[in-house]
């Protein structure tokens, strides 16, 4: 539990868990936004270098990402289509086009019958230049599929949990004293075991010119469940090992804080750990509030919570 | 360890391992099933956000798989068979048929021939508008046999660990106390190895009106074995530290108990780690009684187990 | 550490690690084999609960996998054949077979033409019996080929590392006492890292009747490495703590000892972690004998390893 | 905390991390790569046990990986095209090529058509042997591409982290004392989450002629950092418990020390572990030197860091 520790001033101490230090001064923006991306920049960096592919196509959205292979599709059998006329009158078999617009269109759909090796046989290569051209295309094509339909399936299959989080986190009583907890509940029907949460705080520390971002992991009450059917109330009880230890509403303002939070978890279709991120600002914690029973009264004795419930809080006594 | 701590009564206490506490108390269904699925109920979720499609696709029996995909492919064909026939009769080079049927089942299966991209070519599209669905079609096709594909071979190749459990977790003579017991072993020919159980104990505790379920973890003997080519017995001692020190059967029973479990372990055939779920309630505890030997009494000095007796029980003495 | 623990005698005690303890009087064969299968049986399953297909085709021979998929294809064309004959002499347009025979061969490979969705279309369905069979065809092919051709990528790109075991484990001078060392190396240019050790002590402990088998973990001088790019020698050294303290080769020998190891790493080819498993039996371990020198003395200064002295010894002293 | 003690000489102390002593009293030569390869040779290994092939096409260039595969599809139809013409002047339906070329070239691009399985149909096989020959090609082509195909998506789709670490680690104030330092960032869009560090120092120890290499793993100051969106300073304090205690430069270079470095992260792409290896030499420590701000001072409040400041150092003082 590193919680207490303070960094001491310098130019290297601040840029524990990749933030930095000085920056925050600037902004009160937030970090690390409600759905876990982060608000950051980073420039310098070559576009193409930056760039991965694969990561790009993953995280497209879903009618981009069609409208994307429609055009390779086209575009595809577009330059094909140009090299069949490049071959000249005699490339195709079976062709009855005349005229540059209908040849072109007969040469796209020569080469989409290729690309996608259906070949009909209706028209067909002929001549050396046509029939290397073809095997090329059925070679591009194969591979070029490949590629397109793994990505497909990679983006349709890739775990994506969704965790909801409390809109809220509260400071409520706890034990014999104070407690922050906000609560968390799977909204997928895939199972998630052995979840691990991880807590840290973030706020400004120390007096002007000093006055620089700090970073405390927050130790909780369990950081673990085995098993996550329900829901999960992940507790930090403001202890005297706390870096929340005694602070106002007012305080926790004042110093830019932000609760950071990282979920890891197994997710039994993949049998893959996943992650999903979140934060509260000072604006999303709920002072002397609790949350409200989800738990619901159902006759035949089955154990069930209402989902819609888990942003609900009541007053803490 | 933490098998003896008291969790203090309150909102948030009863919510460790995503169950909850004061629900409990409606019922006597037990939270995990057999078989490793829970028992639970969760209401309020949009339909769509709660679904998984990948999940779902996956988790699905096969003869359900099987006859969606037919579906799927018969749906597909009927929807392009309509785009073809109105395209006007010119559409199909080759078309015999006569009738609004017969040249119905003519475009159906030639959308068969173009989705599946066989392209016997006996029919072939005419015209710019079945040349364009045609080439649409094939794209669709390419595009929705990896996903149908992909999902198939995720079910065929995803691991399913089958672990067999004892029908009855028992209580017996350990060293100079008593201890919990039960046995597993591996189901099929792939081999497991670093297996870890965790065991948790799920029980009413308090007097009314504040009796709510808590849970405790087990401390096991040994948590972990490296290999696992036969069984294993998973072993609790009865001792100082555990929250069944001194607790008789009705005690146990009365409690509502439920011995909740967790084993995971590295899939060699994947080099992935697998997670098998099981539980056992009081009346699948026998005390008094131990666990009779397994072992093959075998002429070429092999050792061998009899995986039939995984179930069978001695008296204790 | 659990080296030095002694394991009270009972039903229960001797099952750790998945072994059995009272069987092992019995044989003196060895329970993990060099290559890292176990040598034990498994009776009492049914065939099919038992078999995991997946895990089966992975791991059978690279010919028996081939002539399955091949003997499969076949039966597949030659099932379909007959369908397609079932449906009359009119069933094929194109057909000019005459005779049952050469009618059949017809029939198979226009099976074949549309099950890998060729479509030469030189044959090809006619009526409605025909047509549906050969969507069904076209529908049972790309499924087909997708299973065959998935578990055929699976078995090329699995991970497999080849780690090669110093055919003996040497006992020599350690410091100011022995150690048990044996070493390993990476056969594979695949790069390894975060290697770790484990090592399990398997012997006959007690006076008869009550005899039995034991396993002790052994604990290591440095039980992981960071980086694998060479060799490494595993090292236990024998001190107060270890099982092995003060033993003769003839006692060790006689309590059929066997030194059963499992190393993990991350492969990096895959980022997957990947498992060897080996073992050393009595006459597999040379006493007084240390490993010899595997490195090269090159003029350029490179560094470097003959991996065909990893098995070379040299008089400890 | 292991950075402080002292391997004992002798033949199987110095293998520890896989690296070798002795070896070492040869070369000035780096162990590991700036790009995080090893500087090390295997030999004694026979060719084809060394080469895992599914690794070798991973990792080879694009432009060679395209090539194979193009000559791999070239050959495969050169070949069938001899059997095909090996079957006699009647083998192929729909044949016009009169003389061996034209009739081999007609026999490739029939090839290429079973092959990719498109099949227009102008040439189909005719009698038994081409039939044969046609449709053990099919298969060879499903199976083949599929290979093809799959390495192709492998490749692509493949974790391939980029880490920019600074061109020079530095020895600067820090807190008290000194430490040493260098820094990371992310150059790729992925999210990489919850990254660990190792650092190891190597040097040469003792008088001569016992003189050789030992490996110490330096402590970190935060061995770990739960989000990594900008960069991270990795900080080994030089206190009472470092092997760099007290150490100039000069001594510094004289051991021909190395720092090893292994940072492994998961990258939320592929909900995969990932690693990456650097190291730094004497000559790329900057002593007395500290890493100069990358903060972006921007007008809207965002966090930002501009990466290509990641290897501008400052004066320490």
């Amino acid at each position: 539990m590193d919680a207490m520790r303070t960094l001491a001033p310098g130019a290297e101490d601040s840029r524990d868990l990749g933030f930095g230090g000085r920056v925050a001064l600037q902004t009160r923006n937030r970090f690390l936004n409600r759905d876990g991306s982060f608000n950051v920049r980073r420039v310098g960096l070559p576009f193409f270098r930056s760039l991965s592919a694969y990561h790009a196509l993953l995280t497209i959205s879903w009618p981009r990402f069609f409208l994307l292979s429609a055009l390779g599709y086209v575009a595809t059998n577009a330059a094909f289509a140009v090299a069949y006329l490049l071959c000249g009158p005699e490339a195709l078999n079976g062709s009855k086009a005349v005229g540059l617009v209908p040849r072109y269109a007969e040469a796209f759909f020569f080469s989409v019958q290729t690309l996608a090796t259906i070949g009909y046989g209706v028209l067909s290569p002929n001549g050396m230049a046509a029939n290397l051209i073809s095997a090329l295309e059925a070679l591009f094509g194969l591979m070029g599929f490949a590629l397109v339909t793994g990505i497909l399936f990679s983006r349709f299959s890739r775990p994506t949990p969704h965790i909801t989080f409390s809109d809220k986190a509260v400071v409520a009583p706890f034990r014999s004293g104070q407690a922050l907890m906000f609560r968390v509940a799977n909204e997928r029907s895939n199972q998630l075991t052995d979840v691990h949460a991880r807590v840290i705080l973030s706020r400004l520390e120390g007096p002007p010119p000093n006055r620089a971002r700090r970073f405390h992991e927050l130790s909780l009450d369990r950081p673990q469940v085995v098993f996550f059917p329900l829901h999960w109330v992940v507790v930090h009880p403001i202890d005297d090992g706390s870096p929340l230890r005694g602070i106002t509403p007012e305080e926790f303002r004042a110093a830019d804080s932000e609760i950071l939070i990282l979920l890891s978890a197994m997710d039994e279709t993949f049998f893959q750990t996943v992650h999903v991120r979140s934060s509260y600002k000072p604006q999303e914690i709920a002072w002397g509030m609790k949350f409200a029973d989800m738990f619901l009264r159902s006759e035949d004795g089955l154990v069930g919570i209402d989902m819609q419930k888990i942003h609900d809080l009541d007053p803490a006594h």
